[in-house]
Formats: structure tokens, sequence, C-alpha cells
């Protein structure tokens, strides 16, 4: 397991959740943590969004999260989230500035405030190096905790990256809330930070999609404690390893992300090969990845070639269809635009009864690549999100 | 029942379907029809949509159309499609330039070409004024035909529209492909009939949607015979009231469509209100209907305005939350981007038990407004499109 030198995590009950279970985390930093942060483009953003944003650039001390309750769409919404992170810095006695906050669950329904804030002393007493208890307290409908860590070589020193994560759980009426939260102990200079979280969010919480829909309280916040012993990364130096390491965190939550997605039997890979440009190929991926259609056939487990041609027909992307060949599983399922000779409906049904399938789509038009990652659509899926009761 | 003059129809078994349903059906023209189309914008157009867009501002003879087999993204599909206009042509002798056809059902599997050039003779010896035998033969998983008509007074003048509409049904490896065919007997300058069409498709046929996949065979075709006494309709004169009667036809046609998605248990209507511009409040009623969220809640006949909000809010529209009122069924569900005082859960979940639910959003920003179907996300839909066996 990997531990951080420089952050304490902690996570209880506080009075939040119906079932009980532990519904506020707090994680603090020895030392201030150089910090960056990516945020939901959805325009209604939760209070904990607009805050975290604000503050994010400032040296940052604490982060207290809210799980059960987004605290958006409601009344006296930006005041309550405020004063969460107000009474922490009092308990603290730190400046308010050097807090950032998150709150996901149920949107349009007061937060009870006065419990969290009497939950505050007993979270910062069960402070420890050990964040299992911090990654419970995040989750909302999540069916398995979220964490990835590994330890990196930059010119000889190691570094280590800790990734904790929470999403997709949309059981009604909660969002799709997505939280991410890295910590790593490099040296690293602030501008560095912001390039490769951005960097490294593209290609993993930006390159999932369960059911397309974003929610106001979305983030990813990455924090650096500093504590390793390695030469200060820039962005000429250290850089693309520390970054190399990242992406490897960031896209192993993703697709744990996208795995744990309501109702989701199915992870479905879909990589777009030689388009024009990287926005075709983008436009593309998504529009596959998103596309009812073929995410119902994989849950049938029904190599339906046509569906995904039709996905990337309506794509948007200028595409010439007679050089597209698609492969799932590696197996050629279309090759110019038409069914592949050879094409083996029954054998394809049984390669698609297995829990990651591969779908490559190469256009022949340009150097152009990207992965996507999605979930089938399934009766599960309906069921939990129309509180439809078997 | 209207009917329209100077057009016959005929539908007719011809092979295709394995279930032995009509699958091959005809309308002739007594003389040339002036002719309007619109397409589908998926890139990956069948040849029967090639060849219909080429053909369409010809003086039209005929229309064929073979449900069954979508003849597309096979190869040799540009000739099969062809041969069958070609043959129609040749058994009628007219010209080929004045036969448009269209195509629906499985893709990437050979049209049985011969099978629909023997069946031609057939056809066309079943000929009549009566178009119930057409309607079935263009339908392929629909529940059940899509007809509407009416009669519109124009300075005293009375003419008929009639639609006939074939959509959406989706049972793999079926796509969700809309075939609409109007045919109205008023004296009608081309421009006239083009802007009309195109108008018309706009707020109805452009503003629904099942599952947000579009097929690569769709197309909605108009068709004048030019056989009413009226004075000849052109953009300065009689066109409003052409372009209402239109209208009405086309929405009560794309009102079935959606009511017919595969699955669907309700019709929803999005209002959306005061926005800047048209193009904002079209993003948005587009993303709500879309959002697979929404579509369950309104399954669960849960009042989860939150998914509303989120919906709203992740539209790309610059919107200012706290203008946003939302009503469903006529009551106040959200005020100033909060829940409404006195919303009651409850009663609300009450009002959700109809087949038909009125959502208004009002953005109050502009004066722009629009209006959007679509209809609610099933257990039943996800078993269809995933050949799950229930």
């Amino acid at each position: 397991m990997i531990k951080i030198k420089g952050v304490k995590f902690a996570g209880i009950y506080c009075g939040i959740k119906k079932n009980k279970k532990k519904d506020l985390a707090l994680a603090i930093f020895d030392n201030y943590a150089i910090s960056a942060g990516v945020f939901t483009k959805n325009r209604v953003k939760a209070p904990s969004v607009i805050i975290t944003k604000k503050r994010i650039d400032n040296p940052i001390k604490a982060l207290i999260v809210v799980s059960g309750n987004a605290c958006v769409c409601v009344k006296g919404d930006y005041k309550d989230a405020k004063n969460i992170t107000n009474s922490l810095a009092n308990f603290l006695n730190i400046e308010e500035k050097s807090i950032v906050h998150s709150a996901t669950g149920v949107i349009g329904v007061k937060l009870p405030v006065e419990k969290v804030k009497n939950g505050i002393p007993e979270l910062v007493k069960r402070l420890k190096d050990e964040y299992e208890d911090f990654a419970e307290a995040i989750t909302t409908t999540d069916a398995f905790k979220k964490i990835e860590g590994l330890t990196v070589s930059i010119n000889g020193q190691k570094i280590k990256i800790l990734g904790i994560a929470k999403g997709a759980g949309m059981i009604a009426p909660d969002l799709a809330t997505m939280l991410v939260y890295i910590f790593t102990d490099a040296r690293i200079e602030k501008s560095a930070l912001d390039k490769a979280l951005k960097s490294a969010v593209e290609c993993s919480f930006n390159s999932i999609s369960v059911d397309g829909d974003t929610s106001t309280n979305d983030m990813v916040l990455l924090f650096s404690t500093g504590m390793a012993k390695n030469k200060e990364i820039t962005l000429k130096e250290g850089y693309s390893d520390f970054l190399k390491g990242l992406k490897e965190v960031c896209v192993s939550l993703a697709k744990k992300i996208v795995r744990d997605g309501e109702g989701a039997t199915k992870l479905i890979e879909i990589t777009v090969k030689n388009a024009k440009t990287l926005k075709d190929a983008k436009k593309i991926a998504k529009t596959v990845a998103n596309s009812q259609l073929v995410k119902t056939a994989f849950f049938g487990e029904d190599p339906n070639w046509g569906r995904i041609m039709a996905a990337i027909g309506r794509s948007g992307v200028s595409i010439n269809r007679e050089k597209i060949d698609i492969d799932i599983q590696g197996n050629p399922v279309v090759r110019n635009g038409v069914e592949a000779k050879g094409f083996d409906e029954a054998k394809m049904k049984q390669e698609l009864t297995v829990e990651e399938i591969k779908v490559e789509i190469n256009l022949h038009s340009g150097k152009a690549s990207t992965k996507f990652y999605t979930s089938d659509l399934t009766l599960d899926y309906v069921k939990l999100n129309s509180s439809y009761r078997t």
C-alpha cells in the first residue's frame, strides 16, 4: 500500500446518510500542499465547485468532503458550503482560503450543516496515515472503493502517486458525481503540476462515459506535499516521467469508475485510429461510446457492427465510409466499410462473453488516435435509475 | 379517411422479411408530382438516400420502398438499389430519374434483389386509391401504422394533406430508421414546397428523439399532385395556411413515432421558453430530451427535477441558474433554480402516472421558445435492443 509522506486522512459518519455509512472525509497536509484542479463544465455548479475553484491555486492545508448531500440547487447552499470550510478553519486555527471542499449526493435537499460542524472535532481526532476510511467516506452508491497508487522513478529518485476516487453512482436522486483526489510527495513546480493534471485528465476522466450526463459537483484535485527527495520537477526536467505515472494512475481510476457505472457488466475500450485530427478521433469515439444502441448491443453480447458504423456516421466528422475497418476483440468485423470476409456472428458472440471488450476503429485517413472507455447499458441501469422496484 | 387525388398505393410481401409480412411498397402518381425531400445527416448514407436526393427535384412518377433490408454497408449495395429503380422504370416504361426510393431494415446484409424485381408486376397490379397496404408495407418493428390526414382551407379553397410514416423500430440489428411520406393535392410552387417541408420538419421530425441515434436511411418526402382546384400557392400567397396544415400533420406523425419508440411507455413534451436564442432553446431541449437519467426517471414516474437542472447545465448554453423555473404537468417544481415552495414529491409522482407528460422550462432570459418530444427509457428498450431473452 502506497503511503504519501506529509498527508493524513480521516473518514467518519456525521449524520447525513440515512444508512449510517461514513459521510464526512478529511485530508490534512503537514505543510501546505501545492495544488491543481479540474472542474465540471456543467453550468449549474455546486458551491463546493465554486469555492474550490477559487482557492485551488493557494497553498492548501486541508480538503473536506461531504457525501450523501451535494449541497446544490437549494436556498442558501453557498452559505452552507462556506459555513463548513469556515468551521474547519476555526477549529484548526488556519486560514479558510487554504481549505478546499467537495460534496456529492442528493441535490436540492438542505444540507444538515450543524451535523457536519459537530462532526469536525471527531474527524480531526481520527486523522492517520492510512486512507481506507477516507476512501470509504467519499463514496455514495459506489460498489467498491477506488484506489490506485504507484512509485515512479525520476532520474533515479523515487516519488509516489496515490489516487482515490468516487463515481459514478447514480441511484435516484443522485447524480453521476465524480470526485478524484490525487496525492503525490513529488517536489514539483506549480506550473508543471497544473499542466500535468490537465493532460492526464484529458486521456482518463475526460475519456470515459457512463451515460453522457455530467454532474454539478465533479472535480479532480492533485496535491503535492513536496516531501520526496527528488530534484524539483519542472516543465523542462522530469516532467514526462511524472506525467506518465500520473496518467497511469488516472487511467486506472477512470476504468474503475466506468466498471462501477450503475448496472454495468462490461467495460468497453474504444480506440479510434488514423483519424485526420485528434478532435475528429475524439468526436467519433465519444459518439460510439454514448450510443444507446451500441451500449445495449454489448450488454446483449451482440456483435452489431452496423450500430457502430451508424454512430461513426452521425458523429459529425467527415469520413470516408469505404476506408473504415472495425475490429472487435482483435477480430476483423468490418473491412472497407462492409462486413469483413469470414465474419462469424456466432463466434463473435462467444468472444463478447467477457468483462472487458476492445473495439478498434481504423479510419485510414490520418495519424490521430484516441481511446475512450464506456460501459454497457443494462437492465439494472434502468432499474436503478428509475427507482424501479423488482 | 383522407384521399389524395392523383396518387395510387400498393404494398405486398415479396420475400425479404422472414415473418412474411409485407415488405415492398409503391406509390404512383397519375401525372408527375412536384416533390421535396429532407434527408439523414448521417455521413454513412444508404444508396436509397443518395439516389433519392439526386432525383427529388425532378418531376416524380413513382416511389418504391423496400422494408426488412436497409441495403447499406454491404458490397454492391449501390448497384442493388439502382437495379430496383431501373427494373421499375423498365416495367412501367418511364424514365428512371422520375423514380425515388427508400429502404429500411437490417444493415450489412445483401438485399435479395431478384425477389424485389420479381415482386414488381404483382405490386403494380395491386395499385389502388387506398393506402393501408402501403402504410403496412413500409413498417418494420413498428407496433402500429402511422397515418395522419387533414383538409386545409386556403382562401376558401380546400386542399388535402396525407402523411404516412415509419419509425422508430430498433430491434437488433435494425436501426431507428424514420421514413415519412407526405402527399398533397395542393397546387403549389416548387420553391414554396421546398421551404414548407424544411420548416415543418424542423419543428417535428427534427424535434424528436428516441435514443439520439440517427439512421443511415432516414428521409422525409413531400409530393404534390396538383389536382386540387386551389389558386397556386406561392411564398407570397397561401403559404402560411399550407405550412400550418403541413406542420400539424408532421407534428402528429412525429409524436406517433416517439410513442412507438421501442419499449416507450410515455411521450414527454419538453418546452423551453424565454431563451436568448432559438439555438439555445433547442440545445437545452435536446440535452434534456436525450438525458438517460431524465428518461429513466420518467419511466420510474420520479419527479426528479435535479436531473433536469443538471441536463440544462451541461447543455453548453450559458444560463443563469437563479432565473430557471421548471413546471411538470403544470405544477411548479423549480422556482429561481431551487425547489419550488410546496413541492410535494408524493403528489407529483401521482401526476406522472399518465402516458403524456409536459415539462416546461422557463429560462427568463429572452424570447425564444421551442418544443421537443422524447420517450422514457425503459426496461423493454434495453431488452429489445440487447436481444435480451426474458
